[in-house]
């Protein structure tokens, strides 16, 4: 079983660790990270860069493929790029096809969310609209072998949730014991229903300003 | 504010990129992440590698310093090395000095946790005594300014704990609306209590064979 986890220039660190921290601990699964090219790629923070050593070409029939979000997705979705061919490429043969956060935009730019329920970061949601999916508000859906989470930290859910599906509930169990997700957050602010309508317009004026400056950079 | 996360060979990638997230997300806030040498870095499942930029000796006074665990830890903290020493210099001057998991073995060999209450993940939990720490079973441990957290993800709450100590409750509430943490773990497996008996052994097992394993390479 290979995992494939498929970045781009811009990607948000968290959406693609989350679920890199469970599948690396899957028994009989190897996890590959890969890119466009080899090399150095760097996040939507610019504070974090990785030294990619796996190209999309070399990844080319992975059992699950999973694409993380960022800030520049919109873009990438609209204008194209190698990730969305990649995901238009492999998607055929995956088991499963998954995505965190915004990107789903990008597997609907692929034309794979088309007559599916998917979800995606809160701030975005009506988006999925576009490429003929059926938003939906949860935190992991699934509708035939795409899978769709939530933002950024959603990964984490998603990823266990497709371990049990692959590999039975005490194996998912037994890695969420292994990285001992017994989340305890400090406040209950954490999806756009639980926030306070204060937290919530601050955030999605941060989001809008911070996503039109990723978008005004060439 | 500078927030200085120090990495090492071989620590668990979601220790640190868990906090990152939130870090990052700071308003009036410089991120560096940084190790003993510039260039690449491999992460303890050997999957992952990153292109460090920063090296300690140039991050000499960080207002908080968090450090990440992996299974490497117990070696480095009995056999000493530059993350050790670079934490042994820089925590005095610190606002806050924390650890994600055995991240906090480090902070014990740095003489960090003398007579203070610490955390550390489930499986090591009585290895803090050895460095004078009083072993607290919970998530997220402050006892002055040093901070601990429980395993892995648990990175997450002290990040977005130490940022409503710092910043106020709503650029915690802010912060997590934006990661959309809302944690819903498919299952309710995620501490030593929570887990089943046969789940907790067979990690138990598992950890056990593969610290040995890292720690039989050269």
């Amino acid at each position: 079983m290979q995992i494939a986890i498929g970045l781009y220039e811009g990607f948000t660190a968290l959406d693609a660790i989350g679920p890199f921290a469970v599948f690396t601990n899957m028994p009989d699964t190897s996890v590959v990270v890969c890119a466009d090219r080899t090399g150095r790629l760097t996040d939507e923070s610019a504070l974090l860069h990785l030294d990619i050593e796996h190209t999309f070409d070399e990844v080319r029939a992975p059992d699950v493929v999973l694409v993380p979000g960022g800030l520049i997705t919109r873009r990438v979705a609209r204008d194209g790029g190698p990730i969305v061919d990649w995901l238009r490429r492999v998607h055929p043969a995956t088991t499963y096809t998954t995505s965190v956060c915004t990107g789903a935009l990008l597997l609907g730019a692929a034309g794979v969310l088309d007559g599916c329920r998917a979800t995606t970061h809160w701030m975005v949601l009506d988006q999925l609209r576009a490429y003929g999916a059926v938003a939906a508000d949860e935190r992991v859906v699934f509708d035939g072998k795409v899978v769709t989470a939530a933002g950024v930290s959603a990964g984490i859910d998603l990823a266990l949730t497709l371990v049990t599906e692959l590999q039975g509930a005490e194996t998912a169990q037994a890695i969420q014991l292994g990285i001992e997700y017994d989340p305890q957050p400090p406040h209950d602010s954490g999806s756009p229903t639980s926030a306070s309508p204060a937290v919530r317009e601050f955030v999605a004026q941060i989001m809008r300003d911070a996503e039109a400056r990723v978008h005004a950079t060439p």
